[in-house]
């Protein structure tokens, strides 16, 4: 296995996709309604707490366009949670006027190539607070599921761990020319989901989403080897702004 | 970064495609369906009001085959505005009535392939003008989304800035010849949604739009380097004929 | 442009394909199932006198399998002409009992790579026919779309004209092998739906579609640069056919 | 067309596939259930006796697995036979329960790689009855759809007769190694459906379809050529049988 | 057959990905609920006690995300146990609160890329052993389909059977380095469902299926020929952990 970069994995992620039945939330009675808003209102608070205790996280965004009107990005210790956050959901009235557009299943990855070190890097803080990160509460979020290409002469998985590492290194050198204005979360899902890994990107202003995939297509790692599914954008919800959204 | 093409963004776009229920449209009684009338009508004259503070643009167009009924094609200033005008249709009465069928999220984009200058674009108004363009009220739309091909030798991002400007110059020939009867608006898309870019034609002609997508066709750019997307047509629709569409 | 095959269009196409909604078609009453067959009935007279008014022309057929129970194959002016017979159809009663299955928007198209002469072509009465047409009455139908592939090294636009019109010609000999046994309707789509041409067929023997068909897939423009979608086909439905099929 | 191999057409061929919806058959009462068996009973009937007048055949049984309860093969002489037959059961209590959910429309083909010989081959009873064929009451049923490829260097449309015959031959050679286990109808469907074949295999034993397609696949035809659709597997249901999969 | 990998075979599989309607679930009333679960109680002993005659097994999944809330994978003598498990289920009070959302029909094979030795196989108890597997009852479940790529020149079934067995080798040195931490189920497709193989893998430590597939990646038999459907992963259940699924 020398020549596979070896990860290190973190928090199990569940990016939860979901649109709203607004005619049938709208012809929910003022009752009904209440009750799904304070299911939510609990949610909320109990995973603003989590992050408190730093025994997971997730993120609340709205998305922009039919895809879906929002997304719960739920980190968590173990699949076992991951299962249970989504099935509580499931379960409450306020689930009842969702309806599922799109889920992912990966991990927290920490690639090697970049890195160096002696020692377990897992007793590294920085290093650990990378793997179980408390998310952003960025204005905007980005997520796209991504592979390496095998195809024929792209084909990643056939080059040597030189060619990859240096390749890597320029990717890298691209997404630091974003510090301070998009902070990046890589998550990875071999054997986890359909694609093999997530990319969540939270930033203050949407442009930049646009600026830095661009910027990065350019470079082999994405021009050669880059094969893209579908991308998803929207907005911070933090309570207020939810339950403006959900405002009939 | 120097070999990636700079490019400039304007405002955000939402290509909001529907279908009618026309079962649940015909069975609505008069009142409810003069209610959604009535709704639509205020988003029309809101939307044209806008168009004159020049603080953002809504086209509004049929759609031709089962593919959709109608296509709402907003400009704003920011993602969040977009958000919120796709919202504020979903809680309509008349929303009721549809059936979404496609979306596109993004930006308008002025490449700089063929552009030359000094200062800041933004600051020339004519610049300004093409980024924050108010509509055509031509007769006639076509939408259709697009990448750049990365396939083996066919990879538009493996390219030198050279090989790639001098492609793109050749594609804009093509494009000034159907000057003054088919109006362009590029969107990039890249970090947004999941094509690279949205192309939207206006032209008081549809056989312009068949003429010019054929002739650049065989133009290398897109003969070697296009893929498309779904291609949507339609006809103009103001007040009074999307009246007309939905008297039953 | 010179290298460009030009084209000469003619009329609009609307392919529209419908299932029936058997189960609520047989639960409607007597009285709602003779509203809608009336609404049939007066389509079907309208369509005919069209087409003795060479305005226009409909074909309809019904579809063998589970894609589709029948097609409306509308010739039309203009782009809005279509849209209208397609609105006017989806705001009947008989059209809440049927359910969209496929449809394609496109325009009768000529190509020049077999044509040759001087002056106007459409002052040519023949040539306007084939612009024009009145749909043949034959006892089947094959629709098909079809893009000419832009695959590596085998990419129809990177050809020259020379190249192009060779393998054109040999392609319109084995076409006109079935001359007097299989008429062929083209109908360019670029800018206009998702493939680059339909090809509607009639025969009064399908076996001929299976065999032309077959023959042109040996045939160079097929085997290296053919690209098909869905086959559809089926049987001509008049209106004593049409009743037969809605009999419960 | 001395480069084109001919071929022999028999039969028209629909496989229907269709799933069951559960929850609607078991919320019907005992009477409308009685019914529907009856129209069950009446078509099995029907179709036994039209094997006895060798005017068609039809074969029934249940798909394994989520993409279809069970499956009507129908051979019929013309395009209208299976149209009317595919019409006449939609129209029954029993399509009430059912959901489309899969057809192919084809014809009973053989293909002259193999043959030899003088004479209207349709004069020879042995070949007739293999272009007319009663199906087997086998107890098992595999279908799947397939095209021969046309991508770069591996074009089948592109290679001689010669080589297309020989690789023909040693494919039919392994075919031969499962006389008396296996029976395959090929039916062809170019310019009838999506595909340019459906194979349909007949086998007491389905390990015979896993080892015999498995073997197939390593021969160049297969390997460099074949490209495949969906595989459906299933059960011979006999009225009895069918009865209990129906028994609630 | 000289150059073709024998394979041996031993149960059938089926793998039925369902979700829970849980509006539906929730709406229903709670004689109706305990009903249900006392058919899936049923089930469940029937499927412990028939693990204890070793004429078949079950394991019992939830899965986590959108896909599916939980599976069933069956392994059974015939098609036709398979078949009657299947509509057993189907026929359920349980199952009308279940939507269908992915199913896979294979069976349990074992290659001989790797064997080596005398005599019937099936003689061998540990090689019948794997044939006619008792599931584990591990923490974790992780599926997906593949393929073997046929794509020019990287063509797995035109290889040569020691150029096959060479690369088997090493990726068989992969998987033994997760002996005790991963146990793979292999099940042959071919014939019977659209990929060529079903690949099921337990374990108590879900970060083993991603270090494991990733690992394999890079393998030359991934890396060049692998060709990988969706991926589900999930979690134990057993009665108790069934039920608390279900409670609402």
């Amino acid at each position: 296995m020398s020549d596979v970069a070896s990860t290190l994995e973190g928090w199990y992620a569940l990016h939860d996709f979901r649109s709203i039945d607004w005619t049938a939330w709208k012809a929910a009675d003022d009752e009904e309604r209440a009750g799904a808003l304070e299911e939510l209102h609990t949610f909320l608070q109990q995973w603003g707490n989590m992050e408190q205790d730093k025994s997971g996280s997730t993120a609340v965004y709205s998305i922009v366009g039919q895809k879906a009107d929002f997304v719960f990005m739920h980190l968590r210790e173990t699949l076992e949670e991951l299962n249970a956050v989504e099935t509580e959901f499931n379960k409450t009235t306020f689930a009842e006027y969702t309806i599922k557009s799109y889920s992912y299943v990966s991990i927290v990855e920490l690639s090697n190539y970049l890195a160096s070190g002696d020692g377990d890097p897992k007793s590294n803080p920085e290093i650990l607070a990378r793997l179980q990160p408390i998310l952003p509460k960025s204005k905007h979020i980005c997520f796209y599921p991504m592979n390496k290409k095998r195809d024929l002469n792209d084909n990643w998985y056939m080059l040597t761990m030189d060619e990859r590492r240096t390749m890597m290194r320029s990717h890298g050198m691209i997404g630091r020319g974003y510090a301070g204005k998009v902070k990046q979360i890589i998550t990875g899902s071999v054997g986890l989901d359909d694609w093999e890994w997530g990319v969540t990107l939270f930033s203050d202003d949407p442009i930049h989403f646009k600026k830095l995939v661009y910027e990065m297509r350019f470079d082999e790692v994405s021009a050669r080897f880059g094969e893209f599914g579908s991308f998803y954008v929207g907005n911070l919800l933090n309570e207020q702004l939810f339950e403006d959204l959900l405002k009939v």
